[in-house]
């Protein structure tokens, strides 16, 4: 359910992720820039990541209910940080199962929300079979919304560019950049949100030194004239559908 | 050589082609455009496309210099039509061969023309070796003319976006478009440059009916939402080097 | 159901699409050829599109029933005018659900038809869940139909050719086109077929540039020597299995 | 040098390979079939094969010119055998250099032969950088052949579809097959061919064998259907251009 | 059900296949190989084959339970003359379905197992949808497996490294092998095993070639050093994640 | 010229690059790993980089052999650093031209060398043209040194593995690595040999970080039982030919 019930917004930002914690390492400065520009962000977590992603709790000893308790926790708290709404559809995790009634629930959301833009995962991760799970429900979604035969509230969709953003082990799942985001100002905003999911420390640096690294190959793509700083901190995306635009930059 | 010597710009548009023809019909658009926004735009032909596209004049009987003058002053008349500058480096055609000097030479139009976008053929054409070779050289061009240690006069370019135009049957170039560019507002434009190529007239309407096919994709992508109207006429381009950018959208 | 009931064909044709329009708009021409040449040609079509694919009719208030009975008209007439049977199997689109019924409907019509040749959608469609959905589910009814201890009713089938025809953004499939099919002959009951779909007008001008645009490629491919006129009109495919064949050509 | 003359013919198939047995392992099947069918086949060698291919005869301590004087037999042999004629241009191997005066040397044959099908290697090959060359210049050739201002003797070239031959590794060569042929009834002359090449006795039977693995490929392909028998022997291609046909079969 | 209980092992193979013949043509060496060394074998057979693979049976009048008695025996023998345990899980063929229980049966065999290689399917077959599902049914079982939050009995799984073993049609089906295995040890017991299949004797000599064609390819991608004899049998593999080694060799 | 002259070695590591820094970065770790089990390790650099790698001392001021110089020796301490000879070609960069010349000067030094392994670039890096046409060279001339007919010293060439090492921005280059090399015990000595690149500080870092990233991804792929801690260091690499092996493992 949505912990907040903001006014539609004709540029709203909506995030779809198989787990509780994937939108924090893998799209927390883009979350954070689009809050910080005032647009409405709303982060949709089809599962807590309570079976698959939470190793430390179960080695911990503690049980289902709790642990989802603890994910939803870390999981808000992190949103907050980054300035996004988040909703958790509970669905279950490991596997996570493509259902029409899934896919139902999130083509609500979609109709409510009206995403200028959407980000997910990618479509192929041999590590983890939820992620290109969500991915292809958010997709199949994102069509069915925008049929007005569809028979759910609201008008239907418009065509909302897709993002996919970045996997554990980019090339091993066919991820090839095609869009690098500069998140140097929202940097720190990200690096506390990543902060919010203590059990998984190891990653705060790991995420952290990847931001560099894509910051790294943003000033080698963007040139020297852009006058980037060294400290320039970067998230990676594919972009799927063409990019329409008026002029070429 | 350049047939005017404007000042130099920070946000020139260079197009890179390796025949007389090639600029008109494929990136029209994109030079109209920018030319329209007060940039400046360079047309660098490296060949008239004397053998290999100039059947007409062949078949008529003309010479081999009878015809590369043909070409370049309908080449010459097209870029003045779209409001961009043309050079012609006289390289030959079919082959187009790939020498050190050439490169160099297109070393040295980088470094005066400073440009901050690129246009210039697909590496692949099972059609044409031609395009290809002209692609490799820009290319290589750019990356040596990035070089501080490149003896060649001007600063080292910075690291401007390269998109490859849409070549004649693009599904055999693994031409994948990833830009679709909206040209409505330039397209008569365009259609005043095409017909200055007077011995393809069968392509005037083939590319007319290019422009509508890509300008309703584009309506497809963009959404209804953006407002495009019926006769929305576009180009289709593929962007080599990752998109760098403050906003996803 | 089938509308009609011919004795059994060696040399039948079997199209297999997700909604109601689509054999019109992307293998009229082949469909028009076999018939002409005295084949049966029969589509079967999984859904009405009455979700997906009926915008105009739900934005002239229009109920599911009343629009599933229009597109069914409309498809039945154009099927007629290309000299086909078509039968509905009424499947619900938007999505298209994938279950082991339906495709087990499909593999009765297989051993039905006994089809020479199987025409359907491509793999990949990111604009469009149902089209890969339908092309699964004919890919795999396919391979069913072949084995004998498949329990439905007829001879297995043998291994027909399965051909993918072109999806609305062919480059978006990565549809790559291997196979040019000269529909000059009969171009003009293409277009009186498209013309049976009322609601989509803005389609026969779309889908007959693109049939120029084809042969165009077509005349290009097949060289000057084979006397293909100014005129030629042409329909693209994607062979799925390697050809079988005594002679290179 | 031509070893005969005979008149220019419509339907003459041509095969340009680097080495001077390449021809028999790879096309020795389509070779004998057009031959059968009293179509002109022509082979152009491009080299003897004498340093990279001809490892026996170094060993044994003959010299460069003996070793190119063995492979000139022995191919005119097997091409005699398929029913070809062979010419060699003894432009030297390993390596095979790819030079302008070679490919204009290719387009004259190209404008003299005015073949119909076209033969080649594949464009990659991480075990012989020799074929990727012979079939760059070959393509390159070709497509110069099709221009009316190309200066050579002849009438323009059409547009011969090209096939590319089975490398020796076909996966490792991204050879993914479209194509194939059957050669049943001329396998035994393709093996009389093979025989000519005495040095390599270990290849009769891996192409025996991969002619057998083709065979039942081809037949598993075609379908119970067309009755082909047990022993059936194929060869595989990959068609580079579409396939132009006025039906789809 | 497991037809021996051998302890738990370090190093276990696991070999996933569709059916109850598959694990014979394709990974006979691999398996021979491993019991040799000592190593726990285990096949776990997702169906019998029953409809999709056992024509002659079917042809011969057989019923259906007839018919699987006849596929346990042979494949029981078959593994046996291996020295590999084999376990059938008589999920159904032809379709082979994806259902959350079958994956969770799998779940347990891994967790039981505790497999340090995995060897499987494709995950692309045009020619058998069942190879492709019960591929995608290992590697999501496999994933599942390493979680400590799935509910199974036994440790979490480690992340044993997958092979996928050669499709009928190798081309066909994207597979381009990266590990070239040396069966030549115990190429006669792989003999032995394909004869217990005593209706496919077709086949023998079919993967008895393609053993002699791979070990071709081995010699000739080992190199002349390695001292392999001239009968060398090989199987070939795609490794699905990367190698992880403390040495480059 | 080699530095140091060894006996012959039936277990070399060779390392080809087209640059003076280029092994340090990309390959250090492989190389200290050879050095230490006593294995001969060389490095052939093709040119010092002193046109396209050495920006500082250009804006420093200094001249095109006072660079070299520089570059040289640098390049010589990074490699004793590492335990491996070195031997410069002196060919130049930006670019490094393709030469018949330069390719039988590498062929000279496989066949001098005899490597087990070969070490180079990727094929495709659109940020550097000499990297691909320093990899294809060394593709081709191992391919010429294994042939008997090739005219240099010493006996053919075997097939060694070529492995490519990491480029700078990997997934831009189609950089899929299937090889996950673990160097920890060895990373303090590639430290200590990347600060011999003085005027490169901000790589330091920089490869470090990509190191431990490698690092993690080398853990998560070998799985818990392997024991590796959590400081694991790595490199990266792409394996060309299929391995060749008597286990799968």
């Amino acid at each position: 359910m949505a912990l907040t019930a903001p006014p539609p917004s004709d540029d709203a930002l909506l995030v779809i992720s198989a787990h509780a914690g994937d939108f924090v390492w893998r799209a927390g400065g883009a979350i954070a820039l689009a809050a910080e520009r005032g647009q409405r962000a709303k982060v949709l977590c089809l599962s807590f990541g309570e079976r698959g992603e939470s190793a430390k709790a179960w080695r911990d000893g503690l049980g289902l209910d709790e642990i989802k308790r603890l994910r939803r926790t870390e999981a808000a708290d992190a949103a907050a940080t980054l300035g996004a709404e988040i909703e958790f559809l509970d669905a279950g995790d490991y596997p996570l199962r493509e259902t029409p009634e899934l896919v139902d629930r999130i083509v609500h959301v979609y109709r409510e929300v009206n995403p200028a833009v959407v980000l997910t995962h990618t479509l192929t991760d041999p590590y983890n079979g939820d992620h290109p799970a969500a991915a292809r429900m958010a997709l199949q979604a994102r069509v069915l919304a925008q049929a007005i035969g569809y028979d759910a509230p609201g008008e239907p969709l418009g065509a909302p560019p897709v993002f996919f953003f970045e996997p554990h082990q980019p090339e091993q799942c066919d991820f090839k950049p095609n869009v690098l985001l500069d998140i140097t100002s929202v940097f720190a905003r990200k690096r506390k949100a990543m902060e919010c999911l203590a059990a998984q420390q190891h990653m705060w640096d790991y995420y952290t030194d990847l931001a560099k690294r894509r910051g790294v190959q943003l000033k080698r793509n963007a040139g020297p004239n852009l006058g980037l700083s060294h400290g320039t901190m970067g998230e990676a995306y594919v972009r799927l559908y063409p990019e329409t635009t008026g002029t070429l930059a």
